[in-house]
């Protein structure tokens, strides 16, 4: 295809046939979408999303969308940036390792928002859904990583295309509308990795979602851009990033899936603590361990495992994320990782904290990344080893479908009941066979 | 002030005193507040503006503000935005010499929303429209020429700021809330100059508004944002410029006033013919010109105007702009150089084509940009001439306040009845006594 980068683009989501999708693709979707649900609902009553909707409820429109896991009902508009915000505030959402984009909550908090105003069948919504995470992930490809080094936060940047590009397909959009969905997408691109740390980091997915719906609706009316909004000479790809490669945007389009290279991460804390905690989960399943017969766990990581997490005694939760000790402790302790394991209640425990005085870590130059070795000395004597080779969670070792469903269980437990968490579940596994994929927004609103 | 830029700022917008601001500045953000509201209601039935709202209406919120010059009443995030892009339509709104910015459009669609939604003293109006020209101005000021040279529209980067500081203010918020406020506006300052030529750059100052109300209301409720969103290691400034200087935004703060350097165009055209058509409309005036008279009208012009406006038989109203021949004749025919100046019909006209036929130019490389010569020779042998120093509407020979008047007239003229303009401009130049600055908002509605 000899098309230039936005054209392609455009040619692609327009021509791409929802009836063609590899049936794994279509698995990959519901995946990623399940997570996104769960991660979205777990933060739904997290400071950061309640003091948007305070800050920009005055301003909600006719009630068309659901805020997820709330009773608020907004606008699409809003909807979308508030689904977006919730999705990425415990960080606990997918991750495209490539590029560090999280795709899912850009493009699906626009296209549920969308699907809930206009009726829209499961298998539109799944395929709508691979297309946008397919556009902001070769747009991400073809920019990353001088992009992101230079201080742009690629998941809102990024975002902001796949979100119009999903919402444009579901709109109708002709080819051209869709460059100038683009177009208006490309001025729109925003979100600095300054912000990490605060509740602006969360935000970007959110104006992703929201600005790229809003992309789609004003090419719907016409509304027009350059129509070379990623390559032109003063461009999205020109201007915020060091240097570019078309080819990743245009080679194999249609042909290959990002969404195929799509993780999810099992524990609500950085990747690099990861393999630790899956071994201590593995072994306290197998050995049955009790934390008062455990005299010392010692632990072999990766060196970048104590540069970034080293912290011996943290004392608030978000602080716990960034202890090797603690995640060690709690994995024996609670079996999890999640974002209850990260409390400041739980970084406080006596017995968390008994447990994590008995953790010892030494840097093993031997390991990967996403490998670690742990070693845990009973009190009468016995003693376990467990390598753990690829976390559970990276591409060589994905999270099952179970997995997920466990996830997405406990990230739901505090704010839904069990019927609906099922019920949630087997909604989306069975979205492709779904008339209206809106209706599964509704479902996740207590009571 | 040894203070950081984004506190440095924060710091002045919560404390400068309105009671303090000196005669000429008050002054000064009437005219600058006239100037944008004639060219928002001039423009306010064209297509982009129509395209606009034909998008988004389906999801604005309660009525609260207003669009200039229209019936349609949205929430006030907007309302900003739509004003806002209507300000720059015609590209006919102010400008920042220095940086290029047009400070009026970002800054008073949200300070004029939000003062509709919550009344607000003139005078206040006033000083929170200087805060945020201030504030925008200095951080172009910083940034400028690295940041627009790269491809950024810095009406649109710089401009959320303004907006968030100005909106901030009236909404009370405290120094920290400022800092968040400001930061909320860094990540989503966004707007490339691949947009210029469609209708994506007028929607720069009208995103500005709106994103820069919507940060100021988000760190109302304590949304958090780095505290360094300007200066921060991967902040505004280093990410999105190339070099930078931050003593252009913290040295003489609060004692100089950017708005002092504003300009307003005369003509709806490119600045370089500005000079040809003042000189052209002043013969016209002092010598009773009629066209059938004309023999023959000689121009000598700065380089740039061959360069940049040498169309010498422009098709539509558009092209009409980028040709110094037609705004000569044209000129000469109406004495004037607005927007109906360039329509379609006026750029076919016969009688604008026979002058148009008659006009030549020739550059001379001893005349300023903001100079000119003109010579007209009659059909009866008289022949006239014109040297223009500096054109009307440079900072050395600023239009008057009966120019704005006739300006914003004649900007409105298609839309609001006379005794409308009439109360408007009244209106406008008595905004620091009024006690609702808002209430002008609805004396634009027609009928």
């Amino acid at each position: 295809m000899s098309l230039q980068p936005t054209a392609a683009l455009a040619h692609f989501v327009e021509t791409s046939q929802s009836g063609r999708m590899p049936p794994e693709l279509v698995h990959e979707a519901k995946r990623a979408v399940l997570n996104w649900f769960g991660c979205a609902i777990g933060a739904s009553r997290h400071d950061t999303v309640s003091r948007a909707i305070a800050a920009l409820s005055p301003f909600f429109g006719r009630p068309q969308a659901t805020v997820l896991g709330r009773a608020e009902r907004p606008d699409m508009l809003h909807a979308a940036l508030m689904n977006g915000i919730s999705s990425h505030t415990f960080d606990f959402d997918d991750t495209h390792l490539k590029t560090v984009i999280h795709p899912a909550g850009p493009v699906a908090s626009a296209l549920l928002a969308l699907a809930e105003h206009r009726s829209v069948s499961g298998l539109e919504f799944l395929h709508a859904f691979a297309l946008g995470v397919e556009v902001e992930c070769r747009i991400g490809n073809a920019v990353y990583p001088s992009h992101y080094d230079v201080g742009w936060h690629i998941t809102g940047t990024a975002g902001v295309f796949g979100a119009a590009a999903a919402a444009g397909r579901l709109l109708g959009l002709s080819e051209r509308q869709l460059v100038w969905a683009l177009g208006i997408a490309a001025t729109q691109a925003c979100g600095l990795r300054e912000m990490f740390g605060s509740m602006c980091k969360p935000l970007h997915p959110g104006l992703a979602a929201k600005n790229g719906l809003s992309a789609a609706l004003l090419a719907a009316q016409d509304f027009t851009s350059s129509e070379q909004g990623i390559e032109g000479k003063r461009g999205f790809a020109n201007v915020l990033a060091g240097a570019r490669d078309y080819r990743r945007i245009t080679e194999g389009l249609g042909d290959t899936w990002e969404l195929l290279d799509n993780t999810y991460k099992p524990f609500a804390c950085g990747i690099v603590i990861h393999p630790v905690i899956d071994g201590c989960i593995q072994l306290r399943a197998e050995q049955a361990l009790l934390p008062a017969a455990i005299r010392e766990i010692r632990l072999r990581v990766h060196p970048l495992v104590l540069e970034l997490t080293g912290k011996t005694a943290p004392r608030v939760g978000l602080e716990g994320k960034f202890s090797v000790y603690h995640s060690a402790a709690v994995a024996i302790i609670d079996g999890a990782g999640g974002e209850e394991q990260y409390s400041d209640a739980k970084v406080a425990d006596p017995a968390v904290i008994a447990l994590r005085n008995k953790v010892s870590a030494v840097v093993d130059l031997s390991l990967k990344e996403d490998a670690a070795h742990i070693e845990i000395v009973c009190e009468d004597g016995r003693v376990f080893g467990k390598r753990v080779e690829h976390a559970i969670g990276s591409l060589a070792r994905p999270m099952s479908d179970r997995d997920l469903e466990e996830k997405f269980s406990r990230l739901c437990a505090p704010h839904l009941s069990d019927s609906r968490i099922e019920a949630l579940i087997a909604g989306v596994w069975s979205l492709d066979r779904r008339a209206d994929a809106g209706e599964l927004g509704a479902l996740t609103v207590p009571g």
